[in-house]
């Protein structure tokens, strides 16, 4: 950790206080001139001091220092170098965009390879090792997920969200102005990574089209591939010259690239995180029909139909159930109140019974020939007002349950409102029992149809 | 309130104890001939024996005696009486829809209106008219906003948004069944109602859709409206048919028409309530060129480049800052890790000069004379971090300044993530000084797209 501080309020103070607290594994070598302890760690001098080489170092020096650090790295025999140190090619200036050249000459032939600069590097959940400076401990969960970033903060907020939502990240890293290491190499190393089972990715532009194009192509043959591309309107390629000097490129030919390659184009961060979270818990299945359950514990006509044409504007089909579904509804719903056709309208009211009436319900609509999957829309304030802390674990279980016992996939729809406490934390917990929840149906449709499209794409070769 | 019960489970028990936790101003009869008090309230065998004519009637008895509810309310001089009994032209059965028509022969020529059935009827926060039989309290805050609506359920869903969110209601009321009182009575009553300065409405269908039309204008001509309508596609126009036995019509037709009359259309709940929450904080403005800043506290290059596209596949501009006002960020920004064209990354790393440098950006920001709205990026979970609760009030109270003394308009970003608590107080906060939050800068985006598209239509006719 080149620029370690004690000082909280500095990025060499953030990085080293959130490796502390995270729990990572490794050691940990700050680098400081001026302190013999840095958080109770022994500080060295120099890189060059340190009696080992080194897997991998994080500079926070000011980039004047840029090339005396990558001697110095080569010189501890590292292997590699992030540069959170900004004021390169995004500056836009001469000075930082000729240093940025120099950097990129410095290292080439040698065993040492460069992430950034402007860039605030990689994370690796599995060993805790936290992401990047920040006031707070950005820690994710390990998982299968890997999300490779031209931006850092993005890769930040795809963290907190994850954490969330209960998306489990095997490799969250940003790449930022690729001086050496770029976006095809993150890629590459994720599409091989074993521990990583779904790839997502911002990119801004690409330094080689027809490679990108390749390397996604081989992504999405074994493993579920979503890329959010910044820079899709004027506006936006214009900031993305001034953040990493990207060409943005025509967000027409991007789109054609990314579906001829098998891989889901997110246009925004919700739509990306939804997707991820989808291919996470979900069964591949390339069904289109939707179930929508509402009305469980609170009647909902309007919601019925809202619902309905939420799913169907993104692609999917709400179809009735079949008669022989309708009527066993019928016998146990009734028909005041509700509606028995899709969307199902439960019609509320079920009383002491509604944990094993919603039971049986689902049971019945997952055996319904005509559907594909199911969405459960539940009104979080409402429910628990009427269920007891005990009775909403029931609850869960039930649906928990379901989920492991069917292969038709059930997602969870739960509306933001003035219950965000519990709302939140219904979303982790859930999360925990292999349930994804959504904030709309529009977003749940959407991320399904996102999985749909994908396994429609890629069954057999993922089957085989 | 017919059907008045002390049990907190059933409808007439929910109605009547949330009328009183409420704070209801007005008198409350509970008629029930098996009881002589509820809640401490006198209650009547029937209405016939209650005192003095009632102004508003709320029916849960069964639907077999309604039309015995219908005489009885004629007795007492009731002006109007709302069932949210339910059984009716909704169910599709013959038994239903031919006792709604006896119940509309009942009542003609008599001075009794019926609203319903299968509603839960008018809320008038001004006289803390609690929200329909839910398990909990639903009190919206008095405010300009009205809500009249084909669905109940919808009622409480955007009076709970409004709660978390700061929009504040005349009269949120839901119609259903249309036995008598239909859209267009409720429309007609809320565009000429002196409380309200803005319509929504949920519309499933229309019994006279060139009434519709015209009135569409009229309230149009004199306050923002913005209709909702459910029924969009195959799916949810036959969940319609189901939920108030409405013909949906062709949605195109419907877009054509809300267009026509200078309204807004609002595919969805989220827009719906952006779009409200928009025109009751902001003053009326025109204009399509939106500063975004971002980078407060956290650095975002890469927000900088994805706000823009969100915003620009809105239909809105981004445009750069004028030179002048580059020049001057400069000099107080520096160009190191920020972007100073437009969205602004502010670079983070502020320390204790934040909130002072937060004021002149805004100050410079709103000079620029490219400029017409502003929205500020602000992550919380890093803001919350990094500020103590009394830099909080002081962050707040800058932008509260702002917003007082500035005619563009200031909207704030707040992205979901770790922090809900902390962000659903934000958004409340924010709200009671006058600033609206939204989750998304997309969702911001098309808020505002709308508010000016209405006030390009109407702006003469308003200021007129």
């Amino acid at each position: 950790m080149v620029g370690a501080s004690s000082n909280p309020s500095k990025p060499g103070g953030m990085y080293i206080q959130n490796l502390i607290s995270g729990g990572f594994r490794g050691k940990v070598y700050p680098v400081n001139p001026k302190g013999d302890e840095i958080l109770d760690l022994k500080t060295y001098p120099d890189l060059k001091s340190i009696p080992e080489p080194v897997d991998y170092v994080i500079c926070c020096v000011p980039r004047s220092l840029a090339l005396d650090v990558l001697d110095d790295c080569a010189a501890n025999r590292a292997k590699v170098v992030q540069f959170f140190t900004a004021g390169f090619k995004e500056s836009g200036e001469k000075e930082g965009v000729e240093l940025e050249a120099r950097m990129r000459e410095r290292v080439q032939g040698k065993n040492l390879r460069v992430i950034g600069p402007n860039c605030a590097g990689v994370t690796c959940p599995a060993h805790f090792r936290a992401y990047g400076p920040a006031p707070f401990t950005l820690n994710p969960e390990a998982g299968g997920v890997a999300f490779v970033s031209h931006s850092s903060g993005l890769v930040g907020n795809v963290i907190e969200a994850g954490l969330a939502r209960g998306i489990k990240f095997s490799k969250p890293a940003a790449f930022n102005n690729c001086c050496d290491l770029n976006e095809l190499d993150f890629l590459d190393y994720v599409g091989a990574d074993p521990e990583t089972k779904i790839v997502g990715t911002y990119l801004e532009g690409t330094s080689n089209g027809i490679r990108l194009l390749q390397l996604m192509k081989e992504i999405a043959r074994i493993k579920p591939l979503v890329v959010w591309k910044g820079g899709q309107t004027e506006a936006g390629a214009q900031a993305a010259a001034s953040h990493t000097a990207s060409l943005a490129g025509s967000i027409d030919i991007w789109k054609v690239a990314i579906k001829q390659a098998g891989a889901i184009f997110a246009p925004d961060f919700e739509e990306l995180l939804d997707c991820l979270l989808a291919f996470q818990y979900l069964s591949p299945f390339t069904g289109d029909s939707m179930a929508i359950i509402g009305g469980f514990s609170t009647p909902g006509g309007g919601a019925s139909v809202t619902s309905a044409d939420e799913c169907a504007s993104q692609g999917l089909k709400v179809p009735p159930f079949t008669k022989e579904t309708q009527g066993k509804l019928k016998a146990m719903l009734g028909t005041t109140g509700t509606i028995l056709r899709n969307p199902l309208d439960m019609g509320a009211g079920l009383g002491k019974d509604s944990l094993r009436i919603l039971k049986e319900t689902l049971e019945l609509i997952s055996n319904d020939p005509g559907i594909d999957a199911i969405m459960f829309n539940m009104w979080v304030t409402w429910v628990h007002k009427v269920f007891s802390p005990a009775e909403m674990e029931e609850l869960f279980g039930c649906l928990k349950d379901f989920q492991g016992n069917h292969k038709k996939p059930l997602v969870l729809i739960s509306r933001p409102g003035i219950s965000e406490r519990e709302r939140s934390e219904d979303i982790k917990k859930l999360a925990q029992m292999g349930i994804p929840t959504y904030p709309t149906i529009a977003r749940a449709a959407k991320a399904l149809a996102n999985v749909k499209q994908y396994f429609e794409n890629h069954l057999n070769e993922v089957m085989t």
